[in-house]
This record gives C-alpha cells, structure tokens and sequence, in this order.
C-alpha cells in the first residue's frame, strides 16, 4: 500500500453516509413494526445497551425517546445484568442492543437475560444475519453497507438515524422522522466537500497535540464522544468527552495551550452552558475548535467547522459528527497513521 | 503558605473519611423515612443527578439500587428535564438529587421540575440548610464537615455511603447496611498508613506523565471516574475513565510506554474483563498500576496499590477510591503543584 492509500477506506465510507443514510430509510416498515410491538408490549422505559459507537450512539437516543415519544431511555449497565444478575424486574421494558457486527460478547448476553426476564427486546445490527438477530424478537437493520474501516463512520451514523425513527415510530411520526432523516442525508452531502476543506485545513498543526477535550451537552454529548473516540483510536490523542457544565467540575483545571478543546455549539436550549464553558477554557489559555449548527456563538475561537442547521434541532449530530470524523482522519494521516487499521484493533470485538 | 503545606487540607479531607463515614450513619433515621416514603409513592425508577464528584457517586448508585434492591437507577441527563423540558412522565419516580454545596444551578432546576412532574425528590447534601434542602421533599445529610479543599474527598466517600445506605434502606435492610458501612469505616481506618505509603512509593515517576486511563467496571467505574477526576483536577493529568471492555473498542489503540493505565480489579464477576484488558495494555507496553480487592490478578503490572476486601464486594469502592485519592495528591506534590487549590476551580461550582 502506498502511504497515499492510507485512510481512503475510511474517508470512503464517511462520503458514503448520505447514501447509507438513504438505504437504511428503505427499511423504515421494519422499523414501524418494531414500534407498534413495543408499544403493546409495554413499552416502559428503553434500555439501550453497546460498547464503543455503538454506546456513544445511545448517548444520542436519550434525547431522542426523551424529545419525541416521552419515553425515558437509558444507556443501561451491561454487567448488572449479564455479570452480576441483578433481580430487576424487566417486563415491559423495551431493549434496544447495538452492535455493528452483532456479535458482540455481553451484549448477545444481556439480550438474552433480559429477555429471559420479561422484556421486548430489539437488535439494531449491520449483520441481520449475526448471533444478535437471532437472539432478539426485532432486528432492525443498519444497512450502511460494508464498513472496512477500523473506525466505525457510516454504521454510526446509522446507529443515530435508526434510534432517531424507532423513537419516532413509537410515537406515531414514523413518516415524518423519515422525512426529516432524507433532508438530513440531503444537508450531509451538499455539505460534504466544504466539511472536507475545513477539517484538513488545521490538521498539521494538531499532529503535535497530545490531549484533548471534547464539548458537547444535550443530543450533541453524543458527538463529543464519539469525536473523542474516533481522536483516539485513529490519532492516538487522549481526547476525553464531557459535557459542558462537567468541565467547569474539575477538569477545566488540566487544560493549558497545548491542551485544545473541541466544542459544539448547537442553536438549542444549551448554546448558553457551552459558551460559559468555553470561555472559562479560553481563560486557561486553550486552543478551541468551534463546531457545531452555532460555531459562530464561540466567538473568540482559532478555528471553526460549522454545519448547516438540520430540520429539527435534535438531528444536529447527524451533521456535526461528520467535520470530526474527517479531522481525525486528516490528523492521522499527518501524523503518518491509517486511519483504516488503527495498531492494536480490529474490526470486530470480541473482548468482553 | 510553606511548600511543604501545599495539599495539608486534602490530605486531612482524606485521613477524615473514615470519621466522615460514621458521622454519616448516626443519621440512618433520616434515610429509613425517605426510603420508606420512595416505596410508598413508587418507588418506580430512581433517577440521579449530580456533576462532576457527584455524578460519579450516582454511577456507583446504579449498582448499589440495582444489587441491594433490584431496581432500576439511571443516571437521569439533566438538560433533558431542565432545559428540553422533555415531556415525560416521572409519576412514582425516586429522583435522588447530589450536591455537595446544595447550590448547583441546573440541579436545583432539574429538582424543581421532576417535583412538578411527580417525582418524589429527595436531595443528598453536605449543607442542610441549601438551596436544595429547600426544593427537594426529603433531605439526606452527607454529614462528612467542612471540606475545604476544593477536590472533593470526603463528601465523595459519603455520597457512596448514602446511596448505599438508601439502597439498603429502600430493601428493608437500612440496619444490615449501616453495620457493614461500619465495617468498612474500620477497614479504610486500619489500612490508611498502607494506602499512604504504597501511594507515594511511585508518585515521583509519575509527574512527567501527561495522559493515564482509569480502568474498572461494575461498581468500581465509579471508582475509575472519581480517580481520573483527581488526576485531572490536581495533576493536570489527561486522565479517562474507561470501563474495561470499553478499552478494547477503539481507546486501546492509543497507548503506549508512556500512556499509564491504573486498573481497579474486584473480586467479583467482572474480575475475567479486567485482567483481559490488561493483558491488552501490556501488549501495546503501557505502564499499568494495579488496584482494587482483586489487584494481585494482574500479576504483570509494574506498581500495586492493593485494597482490602470489604464484608460486601459492593462496597469495595469506598476502599479503592482511598489509594487514588492519596496518588493524585502525591503526584500534585511531586509537580509542585497544590491540591487544595487546583487552577481555575473554585469549591462551589455554579456554572450551569
């Protein structure tokens, strides 16, 4: 492979997201269904269980049962029921199990006890075919095509998308949610090429940097941690995620010049939390990165990568995740790393 | 001030822990009413909140609802019910509310509006005469004195406590539970002169280190997350908290000899997850710091800080936080740094 090579999987399958956003709203009956059977099963609060995107991707799904059906949803403790057998009473409760490959250990596992234990549960999985399908009563399939890449891009967006229409779905909106998803996959790709410039035009001086933070609150926390994840594992930096108001509880003590903070700043209720919370890193002397539908509101950033505001507030990550994936990519690539085989992973994990 | 006082107040916070814990349990009336009242309106769902120290007590929450009373506990987001105004249904909910000051803005808020929504608010404070005593139904006294230093110690120590204690209480076993936090008083008590010892033999190595992961899982991540927030509040130590099979999906690939692990293994169920994390860092070469009640399973570590095992493998982190606590303040020292007064931070945070 030439070194030129490097990483052209993975920025292949983020310009594919638009179209793997597209065939996934093919499927939206599956989704439908999945709804209507939670709904006569309870449908109590949604338990989402995942690991790595697949987790971050539920950060996302919070907000998304929260906002559009009322539903309280949690990202549930994989190991209180699979490890320690906690005597929670499950029936009624909706699983929703994330896992790219379906295969993951202790997810397959939690889907089982928890449906032992009374509850409807729900596989989202880009392999209908995997061990996951057959453990849950409901697959929903991804279908963001095969991702090669290490690093999840087109599957995690897809995560966001299915969480998006299943919470709509089971609040009667299925129709209008798969409207708002196609003008997003709309947005995304007119958008795309000036993503592209913006993210690779600092990444140089990033092939320094060590350590980061990542800002976002609300539906956009997140993209923080999955733009800190994406930083570690294809440019090695120690790039943690918090929300807003967490930095100003301690961590903001750490951060100095060479300590750059990431923050996303989204036209909402929060936009006030996250430029406080910038301002007091800007205090300490760190670079900040402004992203994000409200970029503009960090006014004294160095650099800035906004995104185009969606239809609906909440489907903001949909957008915002998309200049982080290309900026991890460019800084691995200017630090001589592949993003498509970060040292040390694979593409499947089976670690438990 | 001398050099030589920098981080006094800190470590007298630290040796006070296991006096701040019986103070704590002369209160147990105050938490059998409030358990008694949650089961007589729900209890539901337990929904926490807090920031920072705070929010990493109520991940230790979730276990000890779910372990000693088989119910569901969530970390609730905040900004979900306090600035979304998500309409959601919290009738019969247990929101239990963390604040050490009793003053965090949009936790006031979140208690505020749960209380209108239905849920029965109970506030747990080290100042009884807060803002939040005043918003919340039912008050819980943390009990643990003045705490000066602005990384919190003690107030954290007895957030552990009184969760536990309510967990214990909600399953009519308030005098089981206040007996075994007795034991463990004693125990963090006797092992003291141990924990500073073993926790300053390797601080020196340690201040040229600019990022760490904080490994654990089940009811240690909260240990992992309170011991990253002490390294990045008074360290300056890139530090993230990672739940050991979270460490394989994707943060692995970012290590390194100088990117240090600090593992919490626990005599328990989750035992198997973390040694096979660990066997991963050491093949990437990164310095791992061995803890917990299980620390000698990860018989290739460089450094061990061991803790004893408590009469409940529950409770373990009320032990292992201790060793974190007195790390973080020996490499803060060995910086020149002081831990009582972290840059940038003040004791009562008030941003929003």
């Amino acid at each position: 492979m030439s070194p030129s090579d490097a990483g052209a999987q993975y920025l292949a399958e983020i310009r594919d997201q638009p179209a793997a956003l597209r065939r996934l709203l093919e499927h939206r009956a599956d989704f439908a269904e999945a709804a209507a059977e939670a709904r006569r099963r309870g449908p109590g609060i949604v338990r989402m269980v995942g690991h790595g995107s697949s987790d971050n991707a539920a950060s996302f799904g919070v907000y998304a049962f929260g906002l559009l059906s009322g539903l309280t949803a949690m990202r549930d403790s994989i190991s209180l029921i699979a490890y320690y057998g906690a005597d929670i009473d499950l029936d009624g409760a909706t699983v929703v199990a994330l896992s790219q490959s379906g295969r993951t250990p202790d997810v397959l596992e939690y889907v089982e006890r928890a449906r032992a234990r009374g509850a409807f549960t729900i596989g989202v999985t880009n392999e209908p075919d995997s061990d996951l399908a057959q453990t849950a009563e409901a697959v929903l399939p991804l279908a963001a095509g095969p991702e090669l890449a290490v690093a999840a891009t087109k599957t995690y967006s897809n995560q966001l998308a299915a969480l998006a229409l299943l919470a709509g779905c089971m609040a009667g909106r299925c129709d209008e949610l798969a409207g708002l998803l196609e003008q997003v996959a709309d947005l995304v790709e007119a958008h795309l090429p000036d993503f592209e410039r913006g993210a690779s035009s600092f990444a140089v001086p990033f092939a320094s940097v060590a350590r980061m933070f990542v800002i976002g609150r609300g539906p956009e926390f997140a993209t923080a941690r999955e733009i800190a994840l994406k930083l570690l594992e294809t440019c090695q930096i120690a790039a943690e995620p918090l929300t807003a108001t967490d930095l100003a509880h301690g961590p903001v003590a750490a951060l100095d010049p060479l300590f750059p903070v990431w923050a996303l700043a989204t036209e909402d209720e929060t936009l006030g939390a996250v430029v406080e919370a910038i301002a007091r890193a800007r205090e300490a002397h760190a670079t900040v990165v402004a992203s994000g539908t409200a970029a503009e509101a960090l006014s004294d950033a160095q650099y800035f990568l906004p995104v185009p505001k969606p239809p609906n507030p909440m489907l903001a990550p949909l957008l915002s995740v998309v200049p982080g994936q290309l900026f991890a990519g460019a800084v691995a690539r200017a630090k001589g790393l592949d993003p498509d085989k970060p040292r040390g992973l694979s593409k499947v994990t089976l670690a438990r």
